[in-house]
């Protein structure tokens, strides 16, 4: 079938590879010249047969909204939007609303797998109608990986659902990373552990813990060993707090995911204001020693 | 080779079973008549031609060093013990110091992969001599998993790098299934999601979360939809601890494992002195409701 | 000075009593004509000599609100609304932004000192403009607590501010409440301590955590021996919500704060999905023994 | 009455002022010849009538054993020593044992106040016989603060309680100051609060955090606006790290107090392992941006 594909950046130029290689037409459009296969939305529209299919894949937030209200005054009714990207599952309803306006279908999709979805295929979780869903069938086959279709690929509920997995996806993503991450450090502080690298990679196999994420910590730390090479200065994209803010918003204690959001926090902190209020405290009730700054 | 192996519960026959389906000779022993192929740990030293290699396999503390003690009694100079339970590390060294003084060598070894293990090869994570390792690499080839002997073992250090190794292994556990935990209880919370369970599954294969204990938690939820069946009372056997204490020895802030940690504790509690606290706090300072306990 | 003072519920009912008792005329509104000084918004109004000081302290959110509104068509330009309640920060500019419309002017005001305040003062937090803040400065005499202004009082800023650090506050009361109560946990369980209440009351004099709260559990602690007639089963009003959500606003790392809010979230589950779904893995990779529930 | 006290640092010293203050007669020792009233434990003892009160206050650890040690030599039976130091509780029974072989009595005792104490009095907390603390209270009273004995002083219980009591208060103290420095820290982060010191010095009086330790807070902050002249690093004396490990003995969920205590361990991090850990596995699957390391 064909697809239009809002959107080439890292993520969008290959997924459009794979859908191509699945034996399917994908207009590409994107500013950039040198990436982008037409010359604006309208000229997208104008290469697809309709009933249209057009996937976007950019930034959250801001231009995705913009795109979509571009979409709504381009496409026709009985067309679909997929919205593709990293967007607050809040932001989907708003969009379904608009361009339902304009008889123009929406549905939300999650996506996982980063760089080596391309090779490996993508995890979908994807919000709104069945119908919408049945529609965009065959994309979704094309991306995912091999096999079952069950295996990385959900309808997880209506408008919003798809974007709401994605983000608790990602939030267990922070406290994987972070559990990884703590014992990681411990091994490295104890003696008795001669070959820290050599340790994690005995656990790929066979082990609780083994992992695409644990192997993915092997190959950095062969890439770089004792990651020497760089900083613990790491940034959030959104999901991590949003998470959060759903665990109060339902009451759920998430002292894991959370404590995991506020290690980053901390690991971009030059210099702590509340650890400096403990270290005023400290010296003004028992007279301790305080570092002085520069 | 010929292996002793000592304890034959659900690890130690499953090990039996696995290293004799590989071309060893194990003789197994264990207290309860309907398992145990010899008659008593004399009859064992017996039956193996020196220099005897003998896997303990019994439960942490106490039980292990009674056999350790015993085993120095009965073994010669220049048999080998191997302790594959989950003692703690500090245990090792005071039992190779003993059995070091008849001569006798010792290994210490993690072992991960539970009840799985029989069929899809351990995790092995060994601390000793590199001779000692040498000694017993047949046995721990016959018991980890098929392909690179690097993926599913590692020789970690001296005596006790083995169990350290297994320790941070299990607290990393924790925090991982935690982390799991606590976004399947927000998904269940969110009206959005209307299949729990199939959108878990879609990340099996593709995600950056896709491991081992997602398929476990996935196989859960197929065989108790809902977890229905069972209550959230969870115990700890050790590991745990162990790791969170080893955070504080090596100042290590261990946020995510000492969490995934104490919501265990705080699962075992039928009513929290600490939220009692808090809640006459409340009461007293706002008047706020309590609950009155019947 | 005279004021009028809309809610008279267990906070306002105790503050009329305090502003009487310093010399102002205080008329009160309130829906229950028992403690009513007036039977209308209007009334009240018709009561008060222009320009009018009227005093807010029904519920945050829609009864705020709708008070707010009601006092847009009633009150006259150079009037001054004051919402002395617990509402969130970001209503306040709403708020002020309606009344700016008819000339009247607005003062939010964060209030401290529960049912103790008649007796001992309140501590108070504003926000909103100097000229509106000195207007109602007799009103803020009256009911901060005796001794220098600063010790009780403080304009911290536009209008916001001071339901902004009223709601700060009240997070850090959180993470007190919850350090002495793991505390008091740990002396629960420790047999070496006889007579827990005894060991907290000598802490009232001369230690480094002295505090209110603390006087107030040594006080709980006498009233009801072990907490015996309540459960741990704790409500939360909002704010310490509101501020995980700033910390994650402003990318700062609040461990404590939000751990003590997540145990609320802890003490009103009866069962936690998530726990359960730890347990269950812990029996599919380990055989560990799960509870079955009834 | 008579008491030797060991140790006069900047505790002892304050204690030795306010002990003569109350009538009492001290003798002290301590190595240096400035402070020292004797040149010798031995000259120390030779002072005093029996039955001698002998008070210690040295470093936990080893200064604290030797000198038991050394006392069990010098004094007779029917004499008393105290251990004020912040000894770990598990110190006090072996100290207790080894006196009472020469019939000498031993009390722990937890001394709260820091160097505020000399002037304030100081919260004493209290392990070992009913006979024992009798003999002592002519001191504990002239320790304590003015008014009621419960408020600043409990026998807590049998040896071992006193610095069990202490160790808790201690890490009780880590959440409060934690509590109030995460406040602090988002405040200082929200624009809207023009002026934080005079924020926090109106929750003095009146409101449900006041406390010393807040008072202290605003005392620090007026010292030095802005903690400018300090840096976050903080250190850890122990107590901390101990009270966690008694939760985790005695199983009680401690998010709080362990919390504040990893936070100290991250501010005294240049770079955290963990946190490139995170680094390096956000970079592997999604290509995400690390910070390179100089």
């Amino acid at each position: 079938m064909q697809l239009g594909l809002i959107g080439l950046g890292k993520m969008g130029n290959n997924m459009r590879d794979r859908i191509r290689a699945a034996g399917h037409e994908v207009i590409g459009f994107d500013p950039r010249p040198e990436v982008t296969d037409v010359e604006s939305l309208q000229a997208l529209a104008d290469r697809l047969d309709g009933p249209r299919v057009v996937w976007i894949m950019v930034p959250a937030g801001d231009p995705t909204r913009d795109t979509v209200v571009e979409l709504a005054g381009i496409l026709s009714e009985g067309d679909l939007v997929i919205d593709g990207g990293n967007s607050k599952y809040t932001d989907d309803q708003p969009n379904a609303d608009l361009l339902a306006e304009h008889g123009i279908g929406y549905l939300d999709c999650g996506v996982s797998g980063g760089i080596w979805g391309k090779e490996n295929g993508y995890g979908l979780m994807v919000g709104g109608s069945p119908a919408d869903v049945a529609t965009a069938m065959p994309i979704f086959d094309a991306l995912r990986p091999e096999g079952p279709r069950e295996d990385g690929f959900a309808h997880a509920g209506p408008v919003g659902a798809g974007h709401y997995a994605k983000m608790i996806h990602n939030g267990i993503e922070y406290g994987l990373m972070h559990a990884y991450a703590e014992g990681y450090e411990i091994l490295t502080a104890e003696p008795l552990i001669e070959n820290v690298p050599e340790t994690l990679r005995a656990w790929s196999k066979g082990t609780v813990v083994r992992s695409w994420l644990l192997d993915l910590l092997i190959k950095a730390l062969e890439e770089d060993p004792g990651l020497a090479e760089i900083t613990g200065y790491t940034d959030d994209s959104g999901e991590g707090r949003w998470t959060v803010e759903e665990a109060i918003r339902h009451s759920v204690p998430a002292h894991v995911i959370s404590s995991a959001l506020f290690a980053r926090f901390g690991s971009r902190q030059q210099d702590s204001p509340a650890m400096k209020a403990v270290s005023a405290l400290r010296n003004q009730f028992g007279g301790h020693a305080v570092q002085k700054s520069d």
